[in-house]
């Protein structure tokens, strides 16, 4: 089993050289610590525990899963042990406030840690994942009093946190949730009611996890409207800030599941537990989604990191496995036969791994900014900026979640594939990535999900269409600067043509659902898939931009890595982007051909 | 979880209205006991054994898996007693020829019980498939010693059988093949080598395995040329036709595997196993293939029944589950929200999937037929008339298993997405379907092997491009015939089109591999892709003209049914069929986006 690597010369060069991450550093509040030589100096150390620790626990840890035995949590051999250099090393805070006792770097800064854990040992980096969510919920809309409970442990890693959301007859509907919130002579609430699906709600980690929670108050209107936001600590915290008396919250069974097998997904009991009300009253749904963008940023990473991963590790199989002869010629003459990598077929599985794998980074890279912008304006109090930054996130956020997951399965599926039979085999680890990357399309808002939020909220309902009209002026702006180099003179073109259809296809489908409300649910896969296709086009074009311009200076050290860019970029204009041509026919097409049949006819059985 | 119900009502529409069958057998020599009336009882009985007796053990197989203890291997609860149900019934023989106990019927209707049995409980149905592998070579190239000594016993399904190709170091690129035979004084051979990937390798069904085994003689031609094929019994066979002496053939270990864990996948070890010549020295490449054609159609059935098994499940869950409501006014307003049938996107992958299984199905009738008269030529030692069924089958051939395959995997990947979160969770079955299909597009030849086959070999090297000329013949003078039917007229229209572009990608294709060899490599998936969307447009469009005539006359009892069809012929030409441009532009792209790196420069890390 190969080991991963963090692709660092990657990484750097969209930092530095792509998205000049340096000179957006400079100009943010917290980027002042965040200058080239701490950034380089903490990617290099996070690559190194991510590749010397976390990643020999990859596959272990499937094997093994987490356990429940007397009402305890444990996870995998090694584990604990992880998430103590972890902790000590301030990994946890690494994005968070000072005053907390975080470092207070930019969110971004997190965003590639994440990136990289999530990539050497995803179920591992789900513990911590989980927790930020926690703290940036409470951070937000905790009183002073809890963020002082809460904050300071969860930042050092002390304590853990989990988002607790889901019940058995509602996911997305949260306006179904059951749980019920009874108020309490001392300010304090008792909980009842039954979560499922939460990843980290019990664990063998910290000695403390702070579940927030949607739940009912009595006499809460009905619907989204009547849902409010709880903190339940397993432990009530002591004045000390200690760890006092356990809650009336246990994990009641851990689903046994396709993957993500060392992260423990459990149903959660609240069996009258005490819990604390966060944010005003039936606000609940708001103050959970405030950072719902990052959030879903940070499940998006898992459209990159299996991908990355997937390819490191079918590229060296393809390196020293040999089948057959190239087509062309023996290329290893004095070998049995060739190795896979001299077929054409082979490359473009693997090709087609390294542009979502580096086009989804770049993609991810690019958003980061903006959660930046965004989280400066939190932090400053500053809600205009906040919200200004929100809604540009807003946009990319479903594209990256819903088209990167959907890809990053593709990934890992050819990365499969290319090892054969032996994929299938568990002990070469591709099978796992497949397994484990799976939920990345169902968690945190489906595809489907995401693709409404795209198509319905964020471009028609939201802004009219503006939303397309922004980004594609951005894209065409772009293009327009490059169409006299002869190198990216085809992207160039393509960019342009793309940027008036996708705009077109917007108003084409917004003018069909204003006669057809089922045009917005029709369309919707379709035009995320498109939007996607096209973003990733922007973005490997803005990456050819760079690498053409430093293989035009010539003698840099590592032209090799430029004209593998610009390679990777041809290939994903030639033989990816195409398929964005299907989307924009599927999603013209008539809404009868989805809702004519009645649903008794869609099966004659039984 | 809910249970597997055979779709009579889709099979006998395309068994008695769009493919004629009645007819078929009527001129077959094989298809006087074929009659309606004996093909309805029969898949009446087999669709209630798959429904009652294998259906059930699909989720505990996987549960279980299949053990290996003190050398001897064990497969799942219920799977024995399942056997024995399935071999007393005379299932084994359904197909085979009388004189060895066999019911003599058309080798369509073994391809009809597979795909029922594959659809219950995939893992289940793989121990009589590869019997029949073993019984297909033994009756063609056997001495009429080895055909009296193992037919019978293996028509009767008291032993299983086995076909052992692969090697630790090649599966595709079987020249490489190491395993010796040295011949004896009696005429026998000791075998020595280790195959892995075996299939039914060893179990606890039958009494006895008959492994069909590749082997090299001293002093053989390096490479393919090189490589006999043997018959090695588990026990040798007794003068009476009994089970004697153990043999030194052996299970090692079984694979822990991402799916179809109820078959046993074997590494087995051949220590000097005494073994018997089939077929001519150095020919065993040939014969190991005659009968490749139909194994792998048995296998393409695994693109469509985990289709069929997933849409079912899926529809069901649709049905009742309830989210949001429709985008179109409430649906259901009694209840807390619609059921998820009701939203577009759900529909939209309910159809796709339904549109892969009933189309998918359609492709494998239509090649039946084919198979029939291959066999027919075979069993009457019409070798010319064998040949060609053969060359017509071998044209559809990597079409249906690598298409087809493909497609499955993704039906079943849509099916789980249909659940939700809940699809990531065991208990629900549907992650279980995805990893049960995956193995499909690896095994009997990759995608990618079935693409060169199809592109490299069928279509240029044997053909030059006339298979797809004589197809896509058929395709048009179907086409013609339905201009000027109104409903018909879209389908005619967009088949004539695809008929004239499929011949002319070929010949562009033809041209460029003239001055480039890797073009055949770099265009071969493209083109399996689009050569099977096309197939399958093709047979919607062949289902939509006899259901268009069933409506056009009225008054049909089932007259919901031939909507149903003319409704998912119109999903499948609005909204899938585009992808096929898709694929004919990548197609046509230089070979240089995929060679153009040197392999050094394929990443850059560590």
């Amino acid at each position: 089993m190969p080991v991963y690597k963090a692709p660092l010369r990657d990484m750097k060069f969209l930092l530095n050289e792509v998205f000049d991450y340096p000179g957006h550093y400079e100009a943010l509040a917290s980027g002042g610590n965040a200058t080239p030589d701490i950034v380089d100096a903490i990617l290099t150390e996070c690559g190194r525990f991510c590749e010397e620790v976390l990643s020999p626990l990859y596959q272990s840890g499937d094997d093994e899963g987490c356990k429940l035995e007397d009402g305890i949590v444990t996870t995998p051999r090694g584990y604990k042990e992880a998430y103590v250099q972890y902790a000590m090393g301030g990994w946890q805070g690494l994005s968070a406030p000072e005053e907390f006792g975080g470092q207070g770097l930019p969110a971004s800064m997190g965003l590639l840690k994440q990136e990289m854990m999530g990539t050497a040992n995803w179920s591992f980096s789900m513990y911590p994942g989980l927790s930020l969510g926690a703290m940036n919920t409470i951070f937000l809309h905790g009183s002073a009093t809890q963020k002082h409970t809460y904050l300071t442990p969860l930042t050092e890693g002390r304590w853990g946190g989990t988002m607790c959301l889901t019940e058995p007859q509602c996911g997305t509907d949260l306006g179904q949730v059951k749980t019920r919130a009874e108020p309490q002579a001392d300010g304090s609430y008792r909980l009842t009611g039954t979560k499922i699906f939460i990843s980290s709600g019990d664990h063998d980690l910290t000695e403390n996890i702070v579940h927030i929670v949607l739940a009912r108050l009595p006499d809460a209107p009905k619907g989204t409207r009547g849902i409010s936001l709880f903190i339940v600590p397993k432990f009530l915290p002591t004045e000390e800030g200690g760890v006092g008396e356990r809650n009336a919250v246990t994990c009641g069974s851990l689903e046994k599941k396709m993957g993500i097998k060392a992260s423990a997904t459990c149903v959660m009991n609240f069996d009258g537990a005490t819990g604390f009300l966060i944010g005003p009253e039936n606000e609940g749904l708001n103050c959970m989604f405030t950072f719902m963008n990052t959030a879903r940023i940070g499940t998006a990473i898992q459209g990159v990191g299996p991908a990355e991963l997937s390819y490191q590790w079918a590229l060296a199989y393809a390196r020293e496995r040999r089948s057959m002869r190239a087509l062309s010629g023996k290329k290893e003459p004095d070998q049995i036969a060739d190795a896979l990598i001299y077929h054409a077929d082979v490359r473009r599985m693997l090709l087609t791994q390294k542009a979502i794998a580096e086009g989804g980074r770049a993609m991810l890279y690019y958003a980061a900014r903006l959660a930046d912008h965004m989280v400066e304006g939190h932090t400053a109090g500053d809600q205009k900026k906040a919200e200004k930054y929100d809604d540009k996130l807003g946009f990319l956020t479903p594209i990256l979640k819903g088209f990167l997951t959907e890809l990053g399965c593709e990934a890992a599926n050819l990365g499969m594939q290319v090892f054969g039979g032996h994929g299938y085999i568990r002990e070469h680890g591709m099978e796992q990535i497949v397994r484990d990357t799976r939920i990345a399309t169902l968690y945190e808002g489906t595809t489907g999900i995401q693709a409404l939020d795209l198509l319905g909220r964020k471009v028609l309902l939201m802004t009219q269409g503006g939303a397309v009209r922004d980004f594609t002026l951005k894209i065409a702006n772009f293009a327009r600067k490059h169409l006299t180099d002869k190198r990216l003179r085809p992207y160039a073109v393509e960019l342009l043509k793309l940027s008036a259809q996708w705009n077109l296809l917007t108003v084409r489908v917004m003018l069909a659902a204003r006669k057809d409300r089922d045009v917005v649910s029709a369309a919707a896969n379709d035009f995320l898939m498109y939007s996607g296709y096209v973003t990733m086009a922007y973005i490997w074009a803005r990456q050819a931009a760079v690498a053409a311009d430093r293989v035009r200076k010539g003698g840099e050290e590592s032209e090799a890595f430029y004209r593998a860019k610009l390679a990777t970029a041809e290939f994903y204009y030639e033989r990816l982007l195409p398929r964005a041509q299907a989307h924009a026919t599927s999603m013209l097409s008539p809404t009868e051909n989805l809702m004519q049949l009645d649903a008794e006819d869609m099966a004659f059985i039984g």
